[in-house]
């Protein structure tokens, strides 16, 4: 699919010009107080593009809390890691729940529906952190990010880790939760100060657009990740990817992508472009709101639907 | 995306016999008495390629139940009929239930999780049928359908509607349900007197498969479904087309699809080709078990994955 | 326990007075057309003492629909005709849902949680018109209450049972949920029509205390029930006549009741007395508003609280 | 109620030899560690009459940890200290759901259904604990236990509360899912290991007869609680005392009680009786198997029931 490069920075920039203009920011994140500090009128775009350009528009270079985002690249490392092992602690059907929901882990016997709600996530990071320290395996996580981005300048914001760590409260009941179904195999405080961390990873949109491209399959990029586990991490982005509001991404915008509560989400056109977003203004889903109406529009600018 | 259709056709041909020297076929399901007795070991597949060629192999010639699989089609039908309108009384969001389940209704005030599960199938067809009589609400699914097809040989089986009128319990209670909440226009026995009629259409793998390429809206399909429809179909396809088995079919196969409690799968790779399987016998998640099987091989072998 | 009947009578009289000077009636049930005509400001008590006087106040000569009162008749002839056989397709358990759910039963497939919810009550029916026409079952339930109450002017209102039956919508869900699950012995419609009827029963509060007498086993009343039935009767009436507000009425009152959504509410102090007050309008759980506030007063005032 | 004490000895020590030759003790609680290694084959029974006799029968003097019996002590200081402000923070309904569920918590918003589920507890414990240190919360319920008891010797075992601590994790999630709706008022640690303490008081079947004297009121007893608050103690007993067992024990015994994992259950004749029985093998809903047949064999045998 050839893209035109420069219609497509002149849409960009009409964009973020468009999206300052509606004032409909939504609500930033209050449950996690250092993130309710963050100004929500603020908006971000990075496009990597398979012939290697990189456009972006708005606040691209800015730092931004990646919280959940992350999980498509920890799974990524526990895939490498473990291979389809994983599959017998998480399912990967999309859950039809709030992201921080508990009720289906009653329901299921401690089995969580799919990688990307919290319950998920921590048995993933759990998986990843068995066999050796925190710190061992949050250096993992950024090493993955840093060789996918081709960048080293990606660090955990530990205020944010530790804002977390102090008030996480639905977290640190999921953790144990899991943990009374032996579905933890480390101490629930362990495993929660790794996902706290791996939650708190500051990176831009141009960062992380770059290391989408490895999820995206561009020509030339690191094979840390074989094509199929790519294939597989995009199928449960498409699914799963923004909890209950999983479906209306899939028919509003008909690309893979992941979000986080920061604000960020990570889209892929899969073999054409690696797309991040970001503003921190939520949905009633906890997804970003502008960065939702943002990959719409992009999508049916570009035509890169998967849906044809 | 060019094929190889020789190779591809020879790989059918394998397939076909490797399926029936599995012997591992399912079981049909055996609330619907009439579909019961249908002889589990049996298969068949057909592709419609953007060329105009229709591959197939195994008894793509026998006609089966439709059952959900004509929810697509019903489905489009109304997105026609009212346009985006009927987003007020269904979601489409993946349910993470049965297709049969009734427990999110009551959680959620009557409003369906999407249109393909049985509830939202109902809201749907309530929908197709408001203002008209049932014969006039099937007569447009069949007329939609055989122009699809090109080809007008595709009728409904009244001893499977009569089978499912008589024994379907399930079903008249999620109708009257609906009706309880007001999202029903019409009276429970009529769009349950409908609905019945449209699942007992007999089709070929033959036939569905051509009338997906409308859907797949290969290159000169009729105009019956602008490209922003399809996108949508196929989106919802993706996410909940499979009811609670649905992130397991886009990890394992990568495209939309349709299943339906008579064996059929409808898979859609969206501006390349129609496809569609048929085996009767079903796995735990009431989608067909060497339906599936079929589905993830052609994908594999063919690199069709909207997921790179 | 004496009672000094000329202090009780002088109490319910001041108690009638009180309820008509608070203006604080509810809301009539509105999903049955023909009791949302009812006048919600009226009351009325009536209390059969076990020396065989009977008091009263207010409307006691008024006859209402006494609805959901009836399953406890009902329960009685089933009991008596089937013994405990009926367990095994019903529990004794509070549910923690509305009177209405079919939340659990798809939980618990098809064993609803007690006979006093709307599913458990149409098994009961069921299991009462098993092997008989409607008619027949319906004169045993009642043959009951005119024994029982020692008056033959005890008749079901068409008017009630036919308005039901056209807008009775989650009834009819539910009991062909049930026999889905092969909980219903007989045909939907044909349980429905007996269970609808049923709840038609049209009494004063002077019946239903004298009726309720021998719940409470009152000197001299019919052999028709055994102690040890009866005892049943008021452990089931105690924790699950109230649906989702039988912890409240048990910790409020301290006795053993079961409300309908006609405003009547029967009460039962063993031993002691048989309590029937009505007041139409309703609070949030369906029961009487006024009839719930008489009982607390009447337990106050008489000291029968069953807990000390 | 006269009663024949030298007949309700002989009873007892007949059902105990009953009990002991029906090789039927359920299985002891394995979550705990520490109550794991307790031999199941072991029963108590105390009855405190009302004119001050205390009768026993089995192993009357053996010290167990009466676990969850201990909330219905907690919750009348609680009601003592605080009033009826408990009842904004935690319902007093039937739960239908097993002891340790966090279900329900999720869907009525961190409310929990009553004050003897864990959820409940956790809160009851929560109110008591505010303002003070955890050693005063616990010396303020041994101290209620001691004076009911009227003996000094009730003690807290640690090991059973360190082993709680070490394992309790559905406690653990339980807390801060509660913390997270913000119905906790301290540190979850703080409310969980005074839980945890509270629950690991350890007494005879003797000493919690005696203690439940002043719940039944009987003549005579410390005036620490009010008629009022015992009475809707043994409401609260009634409904809800065996978590989504409770609508059994009424129906099988008639009368108040509240049951321990440890095997133990108190069961209330208000105004007659207080009786204690303890035998730690436990039945599917978490209450002591052989204690509960113990219950309805007494109050068969002295027709104690509530209900008639």
């Amino acid at each position: 699919m050839t893209v035109d490069a420069q219609a497509l920075q002149a849409f960009l920039d009409r964009l973020t010009a468009d999206i300052h203009a509606r004032h409909d920011w939504g609500e930033v994140a209050n449950y996690i107080p250092e993130l309710a500090k963050v100004d929500p009128a603020q908006f971000a775009v990075s496009i990597a593009l398979a012939d290697g350009r990189l456009l972006h528009a708005g606040a691209s270079a800015r730092r931004f809390s990646i919280q959940s985002v992350s999980k498509v690249f920890t799974l990524a490392c526990v895939l490498g890691r473990h291979g389809e092992q994983i599959w017998t602690r998480v399912g990967r059907e999309p859950s039809g729940t709030r992201f921080d929901s508990i009720l289906l882990l009653e329901q299921e016997k401690g089995r969580p529906r799919n990688p990307f709600i919290n319950a998920g996530a921590l048995v993933t990071t759990d998986a990843l952190l068995t066999g050796r320290a925190p710190r061992e395996a949050l250096s993992e996580v950024l090493a993955f990010l840093r060789e996918a981005a081709e960048e080293d300048d990606i660090h955990i914001d530990p205020a944010v880790a530790l804002s977390e760590e102090r008030t996480g409260f639905r977290n640190i009941a999921l953790a144990n939760y899991l943990k009374s179904f032996d579905n933890l195999q480390n101490a629930p405080e362990l495993t929660l100060g790794t996902y706290f961390h791996q939650c708190a990873i500051e990176m831009t949109t141009d960062q992380l657009a770059r290391a989408g491209r490895i999820i995206a399959q561009l020509p030339g990029v690191s094979p840390l990740l074989t094509a199929e586990k790519a294939r597989r991490l995009n199928a449960l982005m498409m699914t799963c990817g923004h909890y209950d509001g999983s479906g209306d991404f899939a028919f509003r915008v008909g690309l893979p992508g992941k979000s986080g509560v920061g604000g960020g989400i990570l889209v892929i056109a899969p073999g054409v472009a690696s797309i991040a977003v970001w503003s921190p203004g939520l949905n009633l889903y906890g997804n970003s709101h502008m960065g939702t109406y943002a990959a719409e529009q992009i999508a049916k600018f570009t035509g890169w639907s998967v849906f044809g």
